[in-house]
């Protein structure tokens, strides 16, 4: 089985983003992380993808704000960044608390620095195929990563699985307009099993640790897990029980070092463009 | 085979119109139609939309433009029309001629007016599975005839074969709502025939007249077609070659009388949820 890693996957994008800053001039784009609270989840994304930009040759900064912060104060500070000329793009990690309003701030967000897609002009263009938008960075790893290892999409039976926002729902579309056929699978699906198996492509997006096993994986198929949990032994795995599906698969994504290190390089790709580069 | 007519379905969104009306003070809601040119589809639903509208009780106006007029001079009558607070809803015709941007016209489109739900913010919740939005009115009918006919969708093997932003796509995100396991379909598509057979709902949305026979339909499956064609003799006609799936299909709806007379009751539905009723 062939292992599709993410690491070879960045490098190519980093590739491409080195290429275009070459004919930029000024200051380095500049990516404003903004985080709430102390979630590790969410400083483990931050500390990832500030990494991941100063080794693209880019500008980030974090914007980090206490967890009781009032939604007044957050929109006041939100407000700032999204209007400051050096700021070129964003990232807002979420869930934000319960007392802010997330729907105001996808509304309020420039589409021209919403580098992760959330905004409703942004989502509207992924849903219409129209690509001048971002799409959320994660569904985007996973189109990077079948390009990358030139596994085609045209006419190919891809199942995703899970219904999300930031992955499932977007690279359906993403997925039509690479045109493959599409099934979206999620936790009111008969024969989760069979639907997957029938798949040339499978996604995993569920957020299950290792819930698609080798049962769920048809005969030469291309699985790509875009899951990030922790198991039983309190390691990092996917939603797919890697060891069993190796068998039958003909090309995997490991977690870690798949899909994850995909998105924050499409986060570069990304700011890069909002950039005007 | 049972017949779903959408006389049916209509009468009974008929019901629910007129018992919100019930409780409206003031006139009635109006729609505002759009029409640029003399186009014959057009002029077609306009009739059609303005004859159910004035049944159900409903007041509507049409706005006719010369297929000529310059794009300042339409957007400037749309910004009137869009103005207007006796307007309570807008259902413009499209495509829109070459001259005029249409994409410019769906940023223009109050939200709150924009029945036909071809504005971002209600893409983006159409997308998301708010239905604070208003949802393209024929991907909606879709799913007003399955739940008028008490056909489930939950679990169930939904195959759209179409993918345009006025039924393929958001009928897709409408059915994942549902809990329907939702698969897509193209001209790309491998196998169109046997992916449609393994579909316990069938939606034909492709607008190629009879293009699925009874080859493409399952043992006892529901068929909706959602095609509107003429046919070799000049007769209207759907996506599905009708004669050809009635021994198969446990259920279908006819064209004409199906989706189409559906898709003007879920406009009046939503000019009277436009209204605050």
């Amino acid at each position: 089985m062939r292992v599709l890693k993410g690491a070879e996957v960045s490098a190519k994008i980093k590739e491409e983003v080195q290429a275009a800053l070459e004919k930029y001039n000024g200051a380095a784009p500049k990516l404003a992380i903004i985080r709430v609270g102390e979630n590790p989840d969410d400083m483990s994304y931050e500390c990832g993808a500030t990494k991941k930009m100063e080794n693209f040759g880019l500008r980030v900064q974090s914007y980090v704000y206490p967890a009781d912060i009032t939604d007044a104060d957050f929109k006041a500070e939100f407000t700032k960044i999204n209007e400051d000329p050096d700021v070129t793009g964003i990232l807002m990690l979420r869930p934000l608390p319960k007392q802010i309003c997330e729907k105001d701030i996808e509304g309020m967000i420039d589409p021209a620095k919403d580098l992760d897609g959330i905004s409703p002009v942004n989502i509207a263009k992924v849903f219409a195929g129209d690509d001048s938008g971002f799409a959320p960075c994660t569904a985007e790893a996973v189109i990077e990563v079948l390009k990358a290892a030139e596994i085609p999409m045209t006419g190919k039976r891809v199942t995703i699985v899970g219904r999300s926002m930031v992955v499932g729902k977007p690279l359906s579309m993403l997925m039509v307009k690479e045109n493959a056929t599409v099934t979206i699978c999620h936790t009111k699906t008969k024969d989760l099993a069979g639907t997957c198996r029938n798949a040339e492509i499978l996604v995993a997006a569920a957020g299950r640790a290792k819930m698609l096993n080798g049962d769920y994986v048809g005969q030469d198929a291309v699985v790509i897990d875009v899951g990030i949990n922790v198991d039983e032994n309190g390691k990092l795995c996917g939603d797919v029980d890697y060891d069993t599906v190796q068998e039958k698969a003909q090309a995997a994504t490991p977690v870690p070092g798949g899909v994850g290190a995909v998105t924050t390089a499409v986060l570069a790709k990304h700011l890069v463009r909002a950039a005007g580069v």
